[in-house]
């Protein structure tokens, strides 16, 4: 079972904006690759061939520092509550010591099969059994 | 003065990802589109040559409904709230009756010249002239 | 039928890169959502539901000047070529006078059937009927 | 001096489309990453302060297989000519024994001093001496 997981990455030159800085919506990706090598890392694929999706309900940050091209940086994503149909992440991005932004994003498990409407379903059990929440202290 | 603008859109074929649906992280671009269109309305720009920029702060998504390829759909954006140095925006994302996602986005006035960081300053007069509040039952 | 199609647009912000330009990897986008509104005025869509795909075989542009953030374009795209399989298409990518880009894209239609691999058909009757090859005066 | 670079990488949800494939633009962004990297093997950093830039003065790819969601992939850059003021790189990109695309990228040295348009210069005596033709039958 896993709860955590580091992901490094560094920012690449089309992620930056006239500003000179890396623009705001890449971090929902970065948080999105970060969650993706956690389930790689639970031995899981976010999307393997199928019926079952992990749409987001809801995404925020808050951002704090910039990050700037080149600069090597680590998304810290961790689960934070698992319900009957979802998962809630926590997610930190730092540059060093330097906190960059921090985010909280959940996931809903749906059927999607071809021609319905998405439904949300309990998440499989075979998933349940390899996300655990993390404990609050760590 | 300008409190909210309506701005439309198409969705792109490269805004949709495999699960068949617009990537989330489209909609904070489509939120910030919008929120540059009603700049222009007001006869500013958030990027005019110079030394003042307005990075995010904060900004979140809450995810109803999906958009698929070719959907026309309608950006709300509202200011909030205005501070000394910073803008509030509500953005309500809409295909028709149906209310796809609601947000809240935060933006700062920084001074940004070349070679010093980023530093928090006053919204220039000028521009805190053109935008105010919408009334909360608009 | 239709042989070409011009398409307007406004640079939006996340299009731009730390050079305060339009990055390059956009006009490809630019093209591709000229083609698709296109096939819209031709009464087609690119992605209706069904077994029948699009991909890029090939895709070319040349850069002879730079967009910047809130100028407004023009995307010019003609039918120069349509074999058995494949549609070719010109791009000229324009800002009032200035010639910003020019490009050449070709895409192969495909049958796409789920857990089988794309595989290239004849274009079907009702989407040849419709594009015709531009004449190479226009 | 370096004259070559391979630049693992795996696709991210992010950069697949409703076709279920990544998205061809993509394919631009991988090059200049693996571009980027083979600077920083040099020494170098395409984006130093200062007033120099890399555009792009054209970018062709042949697109040959499809990658997929998690695929691992590599690109592999080669300098391929070195003129006054320009460097041609051929690209292409493999998974495993599979190659995916293949295509040809030209960057121009320019001077971006601000409020005066992008200038072409000689690209200057520091980075020619790190970056050299890589051999044809390499």
């Amino acid at each position: 079972m896993i709860s955590e997981h580091r992901y490094r990455r560094r920012v690449q030159f089309a992620e930056t904006d006239l500003a000179g800085v890396v623009h705001f919506s890449w971090y929902y990706r970065y948080a999105e690759e970060a969650e993706h090598a956690m389930w790689r890392a639970a031995g899981l694929s976010i999307a393997p061939p199928g019926e079952v999706g992990w749409p987001r309900v809801s995404a925020s940050f808050e951002f704090h520092e910039p990050l700037r091209f080149e600069d090597e940086f680590e998304v810290l994503v961790r689960v934070t509550a698992v319900t009957d149909k979802t998962i809630r992440y926590a997610v930190v991005v730092t540059r060093g010591e330097t906190t960059i932004a921090t985010g909280s994003h959940t996931a809903i498990c749906v059927s999607k099969r071809p021609g319905e409407p998405m439904r949300a379903i309990s998440i499989p059990p075979d998933i349940a059994a390899r996300l655990k929440v993390a404990s609050p202290s760590a």
